[in-house]
């Protein structure tokens, strides 16, 4: 049986972790979880989990929330209710799926009281990936990715020496708008965006998927999960999302991890490792039934938020929070109609380049520098 | 440094494992190998490698090959010749690449002396899958695929917990005729059958390819590699060989092993297992270069050959013996151009179809019946 502590429960990845536990009471116990405003899904969950802690964003939903619960479940709030559930005596194994880098604090906490760490919440790796990965590696820490791309190359590594790697292989299904040229992109709506053709996820993701600029995340992340250079990943273009991702050894080998695109695969492997589990109502993947795969060369001009992302990623420093600050500035204004779409990449390009680099932030310097980026993108939309 | 015995050293696996061992003189040692009539090539070899032992095939051959070699290699024949290469002393490794059930004994001698077991020769599990697999876990010997296949199963295994699978998928090209109806089969070449579309490899095992019977074999070789009923082991047409097999876990995550046809891969692995080597002059695979990668069911009456593999390895006993010894005997007729292409098929079913099953045979069982299985196809023919 293995404690879980969840931050981020009621979000697509959140929800779907909820699901893998529901279906193996006895593999897992959810001992404590985190939501943002939503209440009643909160005391849902917490009435059939009956969990030992959970936490809103806010004090004033605590009182809310205690009113519909019927169990004996503490009930707390804000960053300091957010550290409480990722450090809780009784959990095994902090599952981070927050949005952004919100999770980052309580994430580092998790590591100094020796939780493993199943991580979906890209930006704490993208923004402080020479902290996390120094504070896994002195505690002996597992970060366990959630991301399929993530996780398929974790699986990949398995039974594995990871310095026979030649390269990792990212894949990328091009997301919503991977047909269209970049004279099409002008014109194209928030709806539109989140149209993703293969993965259910949550708008923000959808969109980042859309500009590619979610791969470029992904390039950082594992950057830092695989301690390898830039230049050893690779992003190729699969339209169906079957192949995860792939890894190449030196042998000309290539491993690959293929399955109907379920993020439950994922997050119920980083629960589970090493062992897995039965996944109930999973698609087996029929190749026969595809047919076809298809791989393409990404474009470097037709996706320019994948160009920046590995620019960023090998500057180094405080780049990447740059980055990753002001691409969810810009994103947050193009779903509320601010900007077009075109205009996300644009300004994180401004951004990255009206900012110096520090090199080897504190985490009060990152969470300084991400505020600025924030507000440096509001300035120039004005 | 590992020692290693090859036999079949002249054949197509012998010459690439050759290659493989010349790439790397400070990993592998050759200190015995066996050859058939092919002196000259045998002496070659001796004089780069300076083995301590070979064998070749008839006596008459030992003074020739003696004469042409500088070094102390001492020159020994025929069967008793394999057995003493296979179970040298000095050996760590044995590669076994003969062709045929010639391979058997030698292979049960090596894994009596336990030496790790390198298998090319798919006939050494097909027709005595029981005793071999018996006899390496008596003795705690591995027995590691050469097979591409096999050797991508086993890679994808590695990390892994067997009793987690939940099917295993073998790739198959479809062979030289992949794209002919049947129809068209009937009045097919030796010459248009020796054409393998992907895979440089011998005269036998490129028909066993055109006929399908290559991936029978394979199916019952990958039952006893395995420990696997064949009901979870599944074919899968895939005519760019790009994915070179498939395992599918409980949990709907599916890892698959990919390259460029080169079947140096599975070789260097078997000899370097759990390492991996550099393999020099391999060629990346780019998947964006091959584009599209194409998968389709095998049609169960346009490959009876695979049926009839299906059927002999689930009734077990001396049926796969039949088998492989009426298709051998079948092959070989069809290359000295005495049958048509779909001849071979109907011998081996005439052959099964007269042959009572004997169940858990011995090795003198199995040799009888081999003989006697030949000796049928050769009375069909008259």
């Amino acid at each position: 049986m293995r404690n879980i502590s969840l931050l981020g429960a009621s979000g697509s990845i959140g929800q779907q972790t909820i699901d893998v536990l529901r279906n193996h009471p006895h593999s897992f116990r959810l001992v404590a979880l985190s939501v943002g405003r939503n209440v009643e899904y909160a005391a849902q969950i917490v009435n059939e989990f009956q969990p030992l802690l959970v936490s809103v964003q806010y004090e004033e939903d605590v009182a809310r929330l205690r009113a519909l619960i019927e169990s004996s479940t503490e009930v707390t709030y804000g960053e300091q209710g957010l550290t409480e559930v990722a450090t809780l005596t009784e959990t095994d194994v902090l599952v981070n799926a927050v949005m952004g880098s919100v999770g980052l604090n309580p994430t580092l906490q998790a590591i100094e009281a020796k939780k493993t760490i199943a991580i979906a919440n890209k930006e704490t790796l993208v923004t402080a990936g020479h902290l996390v990965t120094e504070a896994a590696k002195r505690n002996g820490v597992d970060l366990i990715p959630v991301d399929s791309e993530h996780s398929a190359i974790y699986q990949c590594l398995e039974g594995n020496n990871q310095q026979e790697v030649e390269r990792y292989i990212l894949t990328a299904s091009g997301g919503s708008f991977r047909d269209r040229s970049r004279e099409e992109l002008k014109g194209v709506t928030v709806e539109d965006a989140l149209k993703h053709p293969n993965w259910n996820m949550g708008a923000k993701i959808t969109i980042d998927s859309a500009t590619m600029m979610n791969k470029g995340l992904e390039v950082i992340e594992a950057h830092w999960l695989f301690s390898t250079p830039y230049e050893r990943i690779d992003v190729l273009l699969h339209k169906e999302s079957m192949i995860h991702s792939l890894v190449e050894y030196i042998d000309g080998s290539v491993l690959a991890h293929l399955g109907s695109p379920d993020m439950r695969v994922p997050i119920q492997y980083a629960l589970s490792f090493p062992k897995r589990l039965d996944l109930k109502g999973r698609k087996p993947l029929n190749l026969w039934e595809v047919g076809t795969l298809h791989f393409e060369k990404p474009d470097a001009d037709r996706f320019r938020c994948l160009k920046l992302a590995y620019e960023a990623g090998k500057e180094k420093g405080t780049a990447p929070t740059v980055l990753n600050a002001a691409n969810e500035a810009a994103v947050a204004a193009f779903l509320e109609g601010k900007i077009p779409f075109l205009e996300i990449e644009t300004l994180i390009e401004k951004t990255l380049d009206s900012f110096v680099t520090v090199a080897n932030p504190d985490l009060e310097t990152i969470q300084d520098i991400d505020l600025r980026a924030r507000r440096y993108v509001q300035t120039l939309m004005k």
